[in-house]
C-alpha cells in the first residue's frame, strides 16, 4: 500500500522523554483500522465498551501484558487514567490509614513529586535520598532509614528527567513495596511477585498518554480510605474490571497492540537484550568522547532516558539543529537538567540509536 | 485513495449511547496523519505535550470550542481525565465546603450517581426528584426545594440511559450552576453565561472517550479542599493549561478535529437544526404508530437518546437482529429501562434516521 510505505520512510528517530515513540507498526495497524474495525463498520473508539467486541480487545490487552510479565494471578491489572500523578494521591488513599507512616526514597523529580502529595495524606518518611549525591547514584540499601510498621515502601525504578535507573530491587520483607516505573515498564525482566503494587503512566513504553497501568495485589485491596473518590478506588476498579465508568478505551486498545508487538519481538527478555545493547552503544560513544559526557554512576545509569551534556553548552542550540535536520528529533534535555537527553524506549529502535551515535561523532568532529 | 473509499462505504449507522459514532471526516483526517503529522515524521501520539506543534494542536481545539459556545473570557476551559464519574466527586471537593450544603435535582441514573458520589463528601439537599414522574417527566421549578444558601446547584441536562432532557435552564439566581452536559453538550445552542460550571465526558458528541471537558466561571477556582488530590484541583488544572501532568494527548488532538468539523458544519446553531429534524423524524415514526412507544413528556424527549419499545417485547431479538443485518447497529437498550434506544448525536446523520425509520416501518409491517 503506497500510503504507508510512504508515511514509513518519512518517519524520523523520535526521542522524546512522553509521550514518546510508538512502533511503526502499532501506527499502521491503528491505521487499516481507523475507520472500521474487522469489517464491524466502526472504529474502536466508537465501540461501547461493553460491546463483545471490546470487551474482547480489552481482555486480550490485559492477558498479553499479564504474559509478558508473568503477572502472578493474584494480582489485578487496572487500566486507569489520570496519569502517574494521579497515583502519587491514589496510593496513600488507598494503602495509607490516616494514623499510619509511609516509607518514600528520593531519586529525582519525579519521586519527589510523588512525596508532596503523599504528605498531604500522611505522614511520610523519606528513608533515602540521592540528594547527597547531587543526584548523580542511588543510596544503597544499607543506608536506608526504613519505618517499623510502614504501610508501604515507595520508590521510583527509573528517574526519567535525572536518567537514574535502580538495577536492584529493594528488599522491604513484607511491607508492601511501591514501584513508579512509567518510565521502564517492559523494557527488561521483573518478577512482579517482589512487589505490592506497580504503576506506569502509557505514554513511554505501553501506548498513547490518558492511561496509567496499575498491577496491584489482592490482598492491597479494600483499603481506601473513607473519603477517597470513588473513581480513585482500586477495588471498585478491579471489582468493575476497569469499567466501572468509560475506560479510556482507544488508548487502552493501542496499548493492546504494542503489547501484541511486544510479543512478536519476542517479549521482555528480548526487548532486555536490544535495550542493552541501545544504552551500551549509546554510553560508550558518551564515555570514549571528551566532549560528551554524562555525570550518572555507572550502576545507576538508566537504560531509557540518557541525559548527556556537549562540552560547550553554546554549542548545544546547534546540535539540537543538526540533530532535527537528520531527523533526529527531541533531544533537547529536560530545562531542569539542561544539556540533551535521548529517551530510548523499546519502541526506539538500535537503528535510531546508531543514527545517534553517527551524528554526534560527526558533530563532534566537526564541532569539538 | 482506495482505502478510505472502501473504509467509507463500509461505514455502519452506528447508534451507540457512547463511545459513540465519530464524524467519517473526522477519522479520516486522523487515519491519514496517523504516522506523521503534517510532514512533521512522527504521529501526533508521539510528540511531547510542552512541543510547540502539540501546545498548537491543543490551543486551536480550545479555541474551537469557545468559538462554537461563545465561551465568556471570565471562564475557563479544561480538558481533563476520568470521565463525568470522577466530576461527580471534584465538584463537590472543589466547591463544597466542608459543612455547606448543595442542591441536586434528581432526574435519572446519572444524576442520582452524581447525588451518590457527592453524599460522600457533605450535606446534599435533593432540591427535586422526576421519581414521583417515574422519571417520565420533569418537576417544573416551581416545585423545587432550593436550599437558601446552597454552595451550587447541580442538575444533568440530558439522562442518556432514560431519554429525558430539559428544554430549559434553570434559574437559581446567584448561586452557580453546575450541568452535567456530557449527552447533550454541543447539541443545540447553549448560553454559557448561565452556568457556573459545566462538564462533559467527551465520549459523546466531543470526541474519544477517557477525556472530559470542564468549563468553569474563575470566580469559582481555588476554592478546592485541602484534602483534594492536586490531579482534582480545577485551578492548578487551569494555572496549567490542563498540563499540570502529560495530558490525554490524542483525545484532545480528535476533540479539536471534531470541532473543526462542527465549524465546517456551521456550527452549534445548524447542528441545532439537524438534530431538530433528526429527532422530530424519529418521535413522529414513534407516535405514529401503534407499535413503537416512548414513555416520555413531550417537552422532556431527549433530542440525543431515544427510548423506545416495541408492543411485544418478545420482538426485541428479531428487532435487534434486523438492525444489525442493515448495519444500524448498538439499538439495544440499557439494560435498566429495556426495549431499544437509539443515540442520535452530532455525528449521526439524518441518513442514518432516515434508515433507522424505513427498518422500523419496514419491520412493523412484517410483524405487528
Amino acid at each position: 500500500m503506497n500510503l504507508r510505505e510512504t508515511d514509513v520512510s518519512k518517519r524520523a528517530f523520535n526521542f522524546c522523554a512522553g509521550p514518546a515513540a510508538l512502533p511503526t507498526a502499532v501506527l499502521q495497524r491503528a491505521q487499516a483500522e481507523m475507520l472500521d474495525w474487522q469489517g464491524k463498520g466502526l472504529s474502536v473508539m466508537e465501540m461501547s465498551h461493553r460491546s463483545d467486541e471490546y470487551v474482547a480487545i480489552a481482555s486480550q490487552a490485559e492477558q498479553d501484558l499479564r504474559d509478558l510479565l508473568a503477572v502472578p494471578n493474584d494480582y489485578k491489572v487496572l487500566f486507569l487514567q489520570g496519569g502517574a500523578s494521579q497515583q502519587f494521591a491514589e496510593i496513600p488513599l488507598n494503602l495509607l490509614p490516616e494514623d499510619g507512616v509511609a516509607d518514600y526514597v528520593e531519586t529525582g523529580i519525579w519521586s519527589k513529586k510523588a512525596i508532596e502529595e503523599a504528605r498531604r495524606y500522611g505522614a511520610i518518611n523519606v528513608a533515602a535520598s540521592a540528594k547527597a549525591h547531587d543526584y548523580f547514584a542511588i543510596p544503597g540499601q544499607n543506608d536506608w532509614q526504613l519505618s517499623k510498621d510502614a504501610a508501604y515502601v515507595h520508590y521510583c525504578s527509573n528517574e526519567t528527567i535525572g536518567g537514574l535507573q535502580f538495577d536492584w530491587v529493594p528488599q522491604v520483607g513484607d511491607t508492601p513495596l511501591v514501584a513508579d516505573m512509567s518510565s521502564d515498564i517492559l523494557s527488561r525482566s521483573l518478577d512482579v511477585s517482589q512487589f505490592g503494587l506497580i504503576y506506569a503512566g502509557a505514554q513511554k513504553n505501553i501506548g498513547p498518554s490518558g492511561l496509567v497501568v496499575v498491577i496491584v495485589r489482592e490482598d492491597l485491596l479494600g483499603r481506601a480510605r473513607s473519603s477517597c473518590p470513588t473513581m480513585l478506588d482500586y477495588k471498585i476498579s478491579a471489582d468493575n474490571g476497569s469499567m466501572y465508568n468509560t475506560p479510556a478505551t482507544y488508548s487502552w486498545y493501542l496499548s493492546g497492540l504494542v503489547f501484541q508487538w511486544l510479543k512478536e519481538q519476542g517479549g521482555v527478555e528480548a526487548m532486555e537484550r536490544i535495550n542493552r545493547a541501545k544504552k551500551d552503544l549509546l554510553y560508550k560513544a558518551i564515555d570514549d568522547s571528551d566532549f560528551y559526557s554524562n555525570p550518572i554512576a555507572h550502576n545507576a545509569r538508566s537504560w531509557m532516558n540518557v541525559p548527556f551534556r556537549l562540552a560547550d553548552e553554546k554549542l548545544d542550540k546547534a546540535f539540537l539543529a543538526g540533530a532535527d535536520e537528520r531527523g533526529l528529533l527531541n533531544l533537547k534535555g529536560h530545562r531542569s537538567v539542561g544539556g540533551m537527553r535521548a529517551s530510548i524506549y523499546n519502541a526506539v529502535g538500535m537503528d535510531a540509536v546508531e543514527a545517534l551515535v553517527a551524528y554526534m561523532a560527526e558533530f563532534e568532529k566537526e564541532r569539538a
